[in-house]
């Protein structure tokens, strides 16, 4: 089930608009590079038009949003609905900053995106509109976990059912969700926490993956974080004595580029919920 | 003749100034120190002229434009000119939006660049006013090929003479064409294209070339294009089973740093038109 | 005295806020989380109240300055001290032009920062008023060496008088100044010169150092500037023949990442002057 999606991205080479922070856009790019996708970044609201039509989808990231790019991404993200591509959002910070918080808020309102990824405290600080959001990284407190778990997917559907998105948050474990369906994922290692950007690649590999996949985005957002998670597993099995975070991220990387989706179906560890 | 262009850039030392996109703009820096060049970047129309005035030349790269970047490129490449530093444009994305290609079509006008370097997507979009660009990336449809080589030297020629700038199309066969001279290179890889930014590289130490070698723009050109070429097969031979486009990354710029003039005198496969 | 800095970051996990160029953001990003701390970015001035509230430390650095980060910076900056958490800043290519130096001479002003680091260009162009900038990088003719380094030492306690910040002086021989106290440190390897953002990630690592460690400002300045230093040697180590700086520059980071309190305090090589 889950190779079929990385076949189709593969062939499909799938371009993607990413209107995304200046952070960790560089391995955003080599990651959809890696995964047979093709990226393009536009972030000025006299161009994104042109560009999101050129596209078959697009990622919106706020994690260094400003006043001119949330107009961009307003503006992308309605052109982008109009001609029926799938939009991600990842709302980095949300419940971090007012602002964050706020921006997040009216793209789900006014662009109603096709998914919705972040981390427990972001989505928590959306759907619930409170949150102990730790800068970008999840707050401990919330994490997800065997214990809490039927309540998470609970308020994930919850979540799905008022924005119409999929909705997925990812962690030590993942979760994938819509309406009625949840998948959890334990692929990946703890220490994709030290690198910045995991989740951000994620953001751009899953919307290279719903693009190419998109009569069933449930299932091509769980092959997405599935490939993030047996990805950095494989790269981790890699490093020796003196690695550390920078090469692992290089690696990571390189998985993405060289993982089968043969590897890529055996290695996902996920079940229905 | 190639070695002595790189040996003029060890020993200068050019400080380039660098308006340039946010996907790239490390590996553009880290480029030109590893070739013995030292990078800048300024966007800001109130900071542009100073740092100008304090290098050697200008790369000027649209890839991810705003209405503020776009007024410093056209002040920052106005102020080079008066200065008679070279300046290069790289189009990055012309034909794929409207204020890409007009913003290219301007600083073309305006500030009348020393080189313009592209795909042949993009320099096709700007030299005939139409194109068939896909993103940020050649058209297969427009590859450069043998079969036809001499009608693209044509129009690049054409284009040369219009716009009184060298006329670089880079792609699996790279043009280095003046008004009356065309050098053809067929160094490099196709993995190359499976990483960001070797096309926004090769724009930074080609500025850095032509900033060491102001006597002689053309083969300033055709031997930074040549280098990249040489190190992307350089960096090919050092991949192992594991390896893919991250590490291919840092090997590429490893070999920038590594070349030396004659290696890459040697290396260099070109022939004149 | 040092290894207990380290070990401080590493316990206290100190979240820092970054508003740096885009140049070396990323870098920064993963030297923060390799040293154990952890970083957020936010240069809009209606986000960065919010974003260094929850943040324990401020990295101010003007690479890549424009008209509104400036007042970001400024804004952030006083809000920061406010809540009394170090502010630390990086004037960029100060000297370099006018918008550079006046901006760090507003934010001296302004802000008030616990700690100034720079080069000796840039230190030289905020204290004295003149200075050679070359670009970024330090004039050779401003190197400290043991020839100049008493005036060195005394113009650096006058400008740390004035100022109220502790000064760092970073070059081959490296300085950390309070109005009485100078210590010198000689780590470091001269092939860290040829990475873009050895100085950013100092910046932004010693950023966390200062906040875990706010009881002792210019020790926790000390253990930044050896650890930065310590793992450019060790990292020089690890280089086969056909590494560069792309590689080294992994190698630096993957060496904050895994070197031990003990390992700095043995490694690092400074007097007090």
């Amino acid at each position: 089930m889950i190779k079929e999606m990385l076949t189709n991205v593969r062939e499909k080479r799938p371009l993607v608009h990413n209107i995304t922070n200046y952070v960790t856009v560089n391995d955003c790019a080599n990651a959809l590079l890696a995964i047979g996708a093709a990226p393009i970044m536009s972030d000025e609201i006299d161009d994104v038009c042109d560009i999101t039509e050129i596209c078959t989808g697009l990622n919106i990231n706020i994690g260094t949003l400003n006043k001119n790019t949330v107009k961009a991404m307003l503006t992308a993200g309605t052109k982008a609905k109009e001609l029926f591509h799938p939009v991600l959002l990842d709302p980095v910070g949300a419940g971090a900053s007012q602002m964050r918080t706020q921006t997040a808020d009216l793209i789900i309102k006014e662009v109603k995106p096709t998914v919705i990824r972040g981390n427990i405290s972001e989505i928590k600080a959306l759907a619930q509109g409170k949150s102990t959001t730790k800068g970008v990284d999840a707050d401990i407190a919330d994490a997800v976990s065997e214990n809490n778990i039927e309540s998470v997917i609970c308020f994930a559907k919850q979540f799905s059912k008022e924005t119409g998105a999929v909705i997925v948050i990812t962690g030590a474990i993942d979760l994938i969700v819509n309406e009625t369906v949840a998948y959890s994922v334990t692929n990946g290692h703890q220490m994709m926490s030290s690198i910045t950007g995991t989740g951000c690649m994620l953001s751009a590999i899953m919307t290279a993956f719903i693009s190419a996949n998109s009569e069933d985005i449930l299932k091509a957002c769980l092959a997405a974080v599935s490939m993030m998670g047996v990805c950095g597993e494989r790269a981790y099995k890699r490093l020796t004595e003196h690695d550390g975070n920078a090469t692992y991220r290089n690696y990571i990387i390189d998985e993405l580029y060289n993982i089968t989706p043969e590897e890529l179906e055996k290695g996902a560890k996920y079940e229905i919920r």
